[in-house]
């Protein structure tokens, strides 16, 4: 590694939303109306090589700003080090900003606090696979074993998943990673597409999404449920018309139901063959979801991307709760908490197949899953990354989905950076489109 | 109900800190220089009568302007509601912040926002017992069974507790309340005290403070532990040596270890007959709490003062994980969730000891106790409040603890106020105290 002098010398944050609500994009059973937007930050240094290092925190609408606010509480951790340092063990930084023993007591490692720390974290990843000159994905796809393992934190894990253990899976999976990376460039990473489902949509709506689907070339699709069963039965029978039996159908009620009720709403919709139930109940609520999984199968049972860390991750797979593990990329503290519970899943065995739409989060969330592929899980056997044709445009290198796959981004970095056009118009209140209709509704 | 036209008309808030960390006042295994805090709130009304309802949240300093933040993004939720209507149901402003949907990403139910909730709900619960002239322990020990169930949120319960299930346990300790409000107000309430046992302490210190602790009528201690095994061993020593065999001694890891860490550090105390092991691991971490109960029996697995809300305590219950049930008065959303928390405890037959100390969590957590003994669980058998003897006198109605019982407080409210000079002194950055500190460093 060269030794260099640069510094980080600014982080610059952006509260950056977008007005969704008005089109109901987005609407499920628990968020009727979602204006999407992303506590948006700039790393910049002094290396004069034109870097920055771009990372946000999705979320959806009011309280932006508070999500700012604990961004910019971790200013004085980041501002002055040296980006090299940094960029050659981004777990350093990691491990000092949850380890701050004031800034963890809001936490401890869940919501506003930790979002924030997972912001922060994955502006230096994006920063150091531009350095690198790789997308993100191959930087860790072809990372040694023992480094990627440094970068876990392992607090609170080792009654499931020690060091040696990760190191194991690691080394494990060192075979093929060359004829996978070859494999993904050709013909991408496996999607499936939420965007027919959204609860807000007619049924006429739905049915064409879904017939656009299959023509789009993905072989699963998702459909919001929870609200209301007499709706439920008739959308799930409309979508399994539209589809036919062999495309799978996911259905997602958002945290809706009690535990008894998401198994009597899921054993009804049992004849339309849902492939999994989503989020059935609260997130937290482990014992919860092995109920559930328990009385609903053969249905599956999915959850994650309201997971709030590692540790919850870690026993609804000791408790054999879930089938499925949806990882998020800006819930966690950022990429080497992620590395923790793609190494978890790996460890059990479980499937990941991370929650994406949103701002941003499907080119996130893309690079996870490709070193996943290529250095861990090895396969793509009933791996899919969720796709949602949103806000795309916003991005400077945005996801491209062909015939039902996810392309392999080229660009060095982690795929986060908006267009700085985006960012004018759309930072609250300030922003061109808001000052316009602040303007207009007073 | 009097029907009147009065509204809230501000929620001003206020970042006070006290420089604590330089006495090592509460330091800790995992926090080691805190600077208690409090994100504190004032809701102001219209209705002349010179009532104020005062809340807060309790933090250790850094990020104290995050958790004021998180209160002031719900401002619009409070400022124009009836403040009749409010009193009247708090429980009615208490789902309608947890069910902003917005807002919800940020948690759900946990972290920043969810403590934010959490004191805007208890400034409204402070506020309505000046109303009614008593103070909170009163007015909750003589509400209705029924409009106490009314208070709760039971989402994501029914699977362990129902509402019905809850008005019988209240209804079954309808007969005595009177006697026994009786008592609590000839005796007042057990405490037990942590002031000895900070870990920046001297052995010398801990040993005078622990007799002292005695000689005020104390029959439990507290030491922190977790640090260093082999200090650990000679406090634990010092401490038994000064107490004798019969006064119940708990000791506190704050968090620090993995599962078989915890399992292995406190049996290795167990020579000095340790009551309880508090925090043996991540707050998160049912299933590992669970496991080191099993390991350790018979000294009893304490937690609570960082579990997020109800849903995390539900399956702590349900998984038998815990002895005693530490809940904490500005952790979880207010007084609402306290209920709901009490009731599962009383469903499980956990006794409920309180994480207090900070700043105010004495003064408020001994209004949930007292409640608990009046009109739930109908005992202080095996039941303890904390008692740290740190900056009570910043309150106008300070926490009195004699013979080691919290006298029962008389004032109307919640005991949550705060002296106007203590505020002008501490709050950060710009009080007096802070001005002139920054202004010598500078």
């Amino acid at each position: 590694m060269p030794t260099d002098t640069a510094r980080i010398t600014a982080l610059d944050t952006y509260d950056v939303r977008f007005p969704t609500s008005r089109s109901l994009d987005g609407s499920d059973a628990m968020n009727p109306d979602p204006d999407y937007s992303a506590a948006y930050l700039v790393l910049r240094t002094d290396a004069g090589d034109g870097l920055e290092g771009h990372g946000f925190t999705f979320t959806i609408g009011r309280g932006n700003d508070v999500q700012v606010a604990a961004i910019e509480a971790l200013r004085g951790h980041v501002v002055g080090r040296s980006v090299s340092d940094l960029c050659a063990d981004p777990g350093s930084l990691n491990r000092d900003l949850i380890g701050d023993s004031q800034l963890r007591w809001l936490g401890p490692e869940k919501g506003v606090m930790h979002m924030a720390i997972g912001a922060v974290v994955n502006a230096v990843w994006d920063l150091a696979a531009k350095r690198a000159g790789r997308p993100l994905w191959r930087l860790l796809a072809e990372a040694e074993p023992q480094w990627l393992v440094s970068q876990v934190d392992f607090r609170y894990l080792t009654d499931a998943l020690t060091p040696d253990e990760a190191l194991t899976l690691l080394e494990r999976a060192r075979d093929g990673r060359a004829e996978r990376a070859g494999t993904l460039l050709a013909r991408g990473y496996p999607a499936y597409t939420t965007s027919p489902g959204w609860l807000g949509y007619s049924d006429e709506k739905l049915t064409r999404l879904a017939k656009e689907a299959l023509a789009d070339g993905f072989t699963q699709i998702k459909l919001k449920v929870g609200a209301d069963l007499s709706d439920d039965l008739r959308r799930c029978r409309a979508a399994r018309a539209a589809i036919g039996p062999d495309v799978r159908m996911a259905i997602d009620a958002n945290q809706r139901w009690d535990v008894a009720d998401a198994i009597a709403w899921t054993n009804a919709l049992a004849e339309f063959d849902p492939y999994w139930i989503e989020e059935p109940t609260s997130p937290d609520d482990i014992l919860g979801h092995a109920a559930v999984r328990t009385a609903v199968a053969p249905v599956k049972v999915a959850t994650g991307e309201h997971v709030q860390n590692r540790i919850v991750f870690k026993q609804l797979l000791q408790a054999g709760a879930i089938d499925v593990l949806q990882l998020d990329a800006t819930r966690v503290g950022g990429v080497n908490e992620n590395l923790a519970i793609l190494l978890l899943a790996a460890k059990f065995g479980v499937p990941v197949c991370p929650h994406a739409g949103g701002v941003g989060l499907c080119e996130l969330a893309q690079h996870l899953s490709m070193f996943d592929f290529i250095a861990l899980s090895g396969t793509t056997q009933d791996r899919v990354l969720e796709y949602v044709d949103h806000l795309h445009e916003h991005f400077v290198t945005p996801t491209v989905v062909r015939d039902g796959h996810y392309r392999a981004p080229t660009t060095p970095g982690f795929s986060a950076q908006m267009h700085p056009e985006s960012i004018a118009a759309y930072v609250y209140p300030g922003g061109t489109f808001w000052s316009t209709e602040l303007e207009e509704q007073s």
